[in-house]
């Protein structure tokens, strides 16, 4: 680890610089406050038809960003001068579904025929519960999110396939009504909840033991928030076993110059 | 009570003519689809200060369409033509609090002094939420809605205070997540629900027992929603003991020409 650090008002472009130039290699949650950051999915072009159907036709869990075409290593609908090549902190390797190995820059791995796919996440609906005031209560207890493999299967597209993951935020009544307001005005990034209440009616048998992240702080009165998870498309890719793959780690996000803001409707 | 009917495709203008001429003293609950129906108050000027205050200051149960000026017996943003004093199908007179008698006309009690607040009532929404293709349970068994007294204060204003009212309409966790959203976007017929879930955290003791209305038909799995009910002014001007109020008679409303789709906010 580097003793490299951010300044706390810079921007995407900064903290962009610093990621290439290999001086930011940790997680990039609260970085970058006001703009969006995205999961990335690099895959060879000949499964990139299948790949955005299955996002076309699953689109909470995958609300596609961006698609490059073949061998463009920049999204440029979201930031100036993005290369995906060197401007995430971690990324994964995966060949035949199994993880090979992570690494901070993949130039050396690029094909001409890689299409990448950037995919609207979570980060950016939480800023706007905590900007309204509510009490996103893993935020507030420093955890990771809690979350979930659920009984829902999703809209396979040629090898993709697999079932709905969901994070969940408990909230009381109040606030629950009030998040799934917020988050309506985001489809860019998960949307509405797809679920409220009791978590058996999804497929999940228990709160305090999460498929990924850590268990969550519930209080008496609160109901359990559903939302459709950045992790879908994450566990769909693993199983299809395509021969080569490159994603983000978990928590090491594509900084993007898309303020949160214009990522809601209206 | 009459043999006259209307023509189903009778529209708000025809149907407030029938009723003026006296042929329609039945419920209005059905009639001129797709235009807004509303709640009646009609006050001395003396209170009107007060009373438009405990509206906007709760404004959940009390969202006020239309104002007239102290004598003038029409709402003219609502419709073109349209005069209080004849213009509802039934009528309630209350003295001191107490229900003295309901009418079909009320040309013989109108004073100088009158002003006539307009309330936006929950028919708007329900429609919204059938046209949505959601299972409004109460209009599938033919029912009244079930409505509650809850623990929850209003903002009193003179000599208007009280609690607030709701009505429930129990939806699956995803039909309830959906008629949030629908509702979300009708502020002026009530808005989004004040409540989900667990009765007992606003004060209701047995769902099976409303106050006001019928019983609710509860399926496994489904959350119980609660919305403010226009219910709640009827009670706070009993409350009050004002020497002469006029009001609808529950269900038998002011057919307005508002389209129900203008009472959205986008």
């Amino acid at each position: 680890m580097t003793a490299f650090s951010l300044s706390p008002s810079a921007g995407p472009q900064d903290i962009r610089q610093a990621i290439r130039r290999g001086d930011w290699t940790q997680h990039t949650s609260g970085l970058a406050p006001g703009f969006a950051q995205a999961n990335l999915v690099i895959l060879p072009a000949q499964y990139a038809d299948d790949f955005i159907r299955f996002c076309l036709m699953n689109p909470r869990p995958c609300p596609v960003l961006d698609v490059t075409r073949p061998g463009d290593p920049s999204p440029r609908s979201l930031g100036e001068g993005i290369d995906l090549r060197h401007d995430l902190p971690r990324y994964r390797l995966y060949r035949h579904g199994v993880l090979e190995s992570e690494c901070t820059d993949i130039a050396e791995y690029w094909q001409d025929d890689f299409v990448s796919f950037s995919i609207g996440c979570s980060f950016s609906f939480e800023e706007a519960l905590l900007n309204d005031g509510l009490d996103v209560r893993h935020i507030h207890h420093r955890r990771n999110v809690p979350m979930y493999r659920t009984n829902r299967a999703l809209t396979p597209s040629g090898p993709f396939r697999g079932e709905l993951v969901v994070s969940m935020r408990p909230f009381s009544a109040e606030q629950a009504i009030r998040a799934i307001q917020i988050t309506t005005d985001m489809p860019k990034v998960h949307g509405a909840p797809l679920h409220i209440g009791n978590p058996a009616l999804i497929g999940i048998d228990d709160l305090a033991k999460p498929d990924f992240g850590e268990p969550p702080v519930i209080h008496d009165d609160d109901l359990p928030v559903f939302w459709a998870c950045g992790v879908t498309p994450q566990l769909a890719i693993e199983q299809a076993k395509l021969p080569f793959v490159i994603t983000h780690s978990p928590g090491h996000m594509l900084i993007t110059d898309v303020p949160n803001q214009r990522l809601k409707f209206s």
